[in-house]
C-alpha cells in the first residue's frame, strides 16, 4: 500500500496547491463541479493536524467511476494513518479515508457495468474523505435497494475483513469457537454477525464494560478489555479457541496463540494497541509495532497451531486481489438481502466533526460503526470549535514531535 | 508425545529386561504367545543402533486392542528417532513405529465396536514395529475389503496427515496450486492423490530426478529435488501458490513463505533435512532444527500469508484430537472405496530388514512408501547381514557421539 499511498499524496498535494487557506463551506450546491470539501490531513500527529478544506475536484481517468459521495467508514486504522503509525506512510498532506458510500456521478473510458446515478459503495487508497471520489472500478459495488448509504459505508471494510478472516484464512464450521477484541466496534459486530449465520459457533469478545449490555445478544461470552481474558477464556473453555482474531498486538500475540486450540488459527488484523493515547508520541508506538513477538514455525509445528496476518487495504491496492473480494461482497450482500447481516452504524459525524468522530473511537465510545456523513452540517455546539486553530504554532511544533514526545503539551481535542 | 513416549519407553525398558542379547529369531508360531518380535533401538544414532529381539508380548488394558500386525509403516520421522533428532525425545531402548496394520487378536474391557479377527489400521504411540501391539481403541480402524495389510500401513500416517493438512488447516479449493516436497514419497504421493480429488488443482513437487518418469501422471509440474524450486514455481507460476507443504526445515520456510500468494498458506509438518547425512552427527543436526527462521506476524500481516504447523502424533497422543482423526479417515475410507485414492506402496522388508530400509528412506530411493512386512523372511542376500556386528563396540562409541562428531568413522550400512 505504501507505494500507491506515496502516489496519491502527491496526486493530493498537487490538487490542494491552489486551495490552501481557504475557508471551509459547509454545504456545496451541486452546480459547484469545480471544488469539493474533503478532510486533510495535514501532518502526522493529533487530531489538530485534520481540517476541512476546499480542494480540486478528481475526474474519472480510464476504468475510473466517479462517485459523488454520501457517507465515509471511519475505522481504527484511519487513526494509525494520522498519527503516521504504519508502515511507509504516504506523504503529508492527503486527504484520510478507505471506504465511502454515494451516487456514480460520472464514468471513465472503458466502466461497464455501472451507470450514472447507481447507488455504491466503495473502496480508496485514501481520499475517502471527500465530497466526490474516484476510484477504480474493481473496488465499487451496487448496493442494496435496502442499504442506506451509512450502513453501506459501514458494510464494506468491516464485513468483508471479518468475513474473508473467518472463512477464507480460518475456515469457521460449526461448534467452532471464534474469540474477537473490541467486540462493540465495527469490525467486532462484524464478525459477531457472521458467527452466527454458522450454527453453534461460540463468540468470547472483549469490551468496554458500558458497551456489554447493547451487545450480549451478539457475543456469547463477553469480558471486560480492562482484565486479562485468559484465565476468563479458560474458564468457561479450559482447552482454548478455535479462532482468535487480534487487532491488538504485542503481548497479545503471545497470549492469542496460547488460547488456541490444536489446529486453532491466530489472525492478526490490525493493531488498535499501536494507538495508545492522544498524548504519546507516535513514534514510541511505532517502535513498540515493531518489536511484536516473532514466532518460531517450530513451536506451530509442536503444537498444531495456525498464525496469519490479514490487511483487506494491502489485499486490494498492493496485491490485486480485487476480484476475490468482489465474489466476497456478493456473498455478504447476499447475507445482508436474507437479514442475516446488518451494518450497526454508531453515529452520524459531519466532515468538520471528524476530530470528536476520532476522540470517539480512541476513547472507545462508539457501539458500532462510525460514519461521516457528507451531507450532514456540524452540530451548532461544535460548529464554533475552529478546526484551523494555531495553525502555524502547530505545523512549527510538528517537527519536534519527530524527536521527542512533545504531545504532553498538547490539549486533547475533547475538554 | 514426549510423556508419553518417555512413559512408553521406561514400559519397554522393563519388558526387554529378560530378553536382552537373545538371539533373533526369523520366525515366530502362532503358539508361542508369551514372546514376540520386535524392532528395537538400542539408543539414539545410526542404523547400527537397530537390532530385532524378543520380546515380552504385551496384552490389552483396558480400552486397549490387541493387534496381531501383519505390516508397519516406515517414516522419516522415525529416522528422526533413531537419531534422537526430536524435541524432548523419549528413553532408549525402545521399539519405534507408528502405525500399523493388522487382525484383532484380543480386546481389553470396554472396548466396544472391535471384535477378534477385525482387519484393522492403527496409531501407535511407539511399539508399532512388533509383532504384537496393544493400543488403544481410539486410534484403531477398521479397514475395507479390498485394502491389503500393506496398503493399510500405509494410509493411515500420510493420508491422515496430508488431508488435514490441505483441508483442515489449509482450505484447499478448486484451482488452488499446492507444492510439495518429496512428491515421491509416501506423504508426497498422498497429498498428489488427495490433490486430484478436487478440480483444477496444479501440483508443483520436488523429487529426484530418477522418479519423474514413474510419478509424473500424478504432479502436474515436477522439479529436481537438487536445484532450487524457487524461480522455476515462478517461471510457470509468477503470482506463486496457494499452499506450500513443507517437510524440509531451515532456510525452506522463507523459501515457502515467498512462494505463497496473498492469503497463502505454508504449512511445516515435518523436517526431513534434519536428516541429512548417517555420517553427521544428530546433535549437529539437533541444532539446526532448533535454529530455525522465526517469523514476524506483522510481516503476515502485510503479506497476508498464513504460517501453520502439523504434526499429526502431537494432535493424537499430547492433544486428544483422536476423535477428529476418526472423522477424517472415516471420509478417507469412503475415498478409498470410490477408487479415488489408493496408497502407493514402494517395498515390503522383513523386521530384520529395517536398516536396509532406513537406507533406502535416506538415499530418497523410494517411490511410495516403506512397508515393513512383519510375516516376511529376510532376503537370503541380506539374511547374512548381521545386525548385532560390533555392539559393544558401538555402545561405548555413543558417548563419544553425544561430545561431537564421531561418525565419520561409521561405515554405512548398504556398502
Amino acid at each position: 500500500m505504501a507505494k500507491e499511498g506515496v502516489e496519491k499524496a502527491e496526486e493530493t498535494e498537487h490538487m490542494i496547491e491552489k486551495d490552501g487557506g481557504k475557508d471551509q463551506e459547509s454545504v456545496l450546491t451541486v452546480g459547484d463541479t469545480k471544488e469539493m470539501r474533503a478532510v486533510v490531513l495535514a501532518g502526522f500527529g493529533g487530531l489538530n493536524k485534520l481540517r476541512v478544506t476546499k480542494k480540486a475536484m478528481p475526474e474519472p481517468l480510464e476504468g475510473e467511476v466517479k462517485i459523488r459521495v454520501k457517507a465515509c467508514g471511519l475505522n481504527f486504522l484511519d487513526l494509525m494513518v494520522r498519527q503516521g503509525n504504519i508502515d511507509n506512510p504516504p506523504k503529508t498532506p492527503l486527504v484520510p479515508g478507505f471506504e465511502c458510500s454515494g451516487i456514480v456521478e460520472a464514468l471513465g473510458e472503458n466502466t461497464k457495468g455501472f451507470e450514472i446515478g447507481d447507488r455504491v459503495m466503495a473502496f480508496v487508497n485514501y481520499n475517502a474523505w471527500a465530497e466526490v471520489v474516484c476510484t477504480p472500478l474493481e473496488f465499487v459495488y451496487k448496493i442494496p435497494d435496502g442499504m442506506t448509504f451509512p450502513e453501506a459505508a459501514a458494510f464494506s471494510m468491516n464485513f468483508v475483513a471479518a468475513y474473508m478472516m473467518l472463512f477464507e484464512v480460518a475456515n469457521l464450521r460449526e461448534g467452532m469457537s471464534v474469540l474477537v477484541h473490541s467486540a462493540g466496534g465495527g469490525m467486532g459486530q462484524a464478525v459477531a454477525q457472521l458467527c452466527s449465520t454458522v450454527p453453534n459457533v461460540t463468540v468470547f469478545g472483549t469490551a468496554s464494560p458500558f458497551k456489554h449490555e447493547a451487545i450480549k445478544d451478539s457475543v456469547t461470552h463477553l469480558f471486560d478489555r480492562n482484565v486479562d481474558y485468559v484465565p476468563e477464556v479458560k474458564k468457561i473453555s479450559p482447552e482454548g479457541v478455535d479462532i482468535v482474531l487480534d487487532c491488538l498486538c504485542g503481548e497479545n500475540t503471545g497470549k492469542g496463540l496460547g488460547l488456541l486450540k490444536p489446529l486453532g488459527t491466530y489472525i492478526l488484523y490490525g493493531s488498535s494497541n499501536m494507538v495508545t493515547g492522544e498524548t504519546k508520541s507516535f513514534f514510541s508506538l511505532a517502535k513498540s509495532w515493531w518489536q511484536v513477538e516473532k514466532v518460531n514455525p517450530i513451536k506451530l509445528y509442536d503444537e498444531n497451531k495456525v498464525i496469519a496476518g490479514f490487511s483487506l487495504l494491502n489485499l486490494l491496492f498492493k496485491q490485486g486481489r480485487s476480484s476475490l473480494v468482489k465474489i466476497v461482497v456478493d456473498k455478504l450482500i447476499s447475507l445482508y438481502n436474507a437479514r442475516k447481516i446488518k451494518p450497526l452504524v454508531d453515529s452520524l459525524w459531519a466532515l468538520e466533526e471528524v476530530k470528536e468522530a476520532m476522540q470517539r473511537i480512541h476513547d472507545r465510545g462508539n457501539i458500532g460503526k462510525l460514519i461521516l456523513d457528507v451531507e450532514k452540517s456540524p452540530t451548532p455546539l461544535m460548529a464554533n470549535d475552529s478546526t484551523e486553530t494555531s495553525e502555524a504554532g502547530e505545523e512549527e511544533e510538528e517537527e519536534e514531535d519527530h524527536e521527542g514526545d512533545t504531545d504532553k503539551e498538547r490539549m486533547p481535542f475533547i475538554q
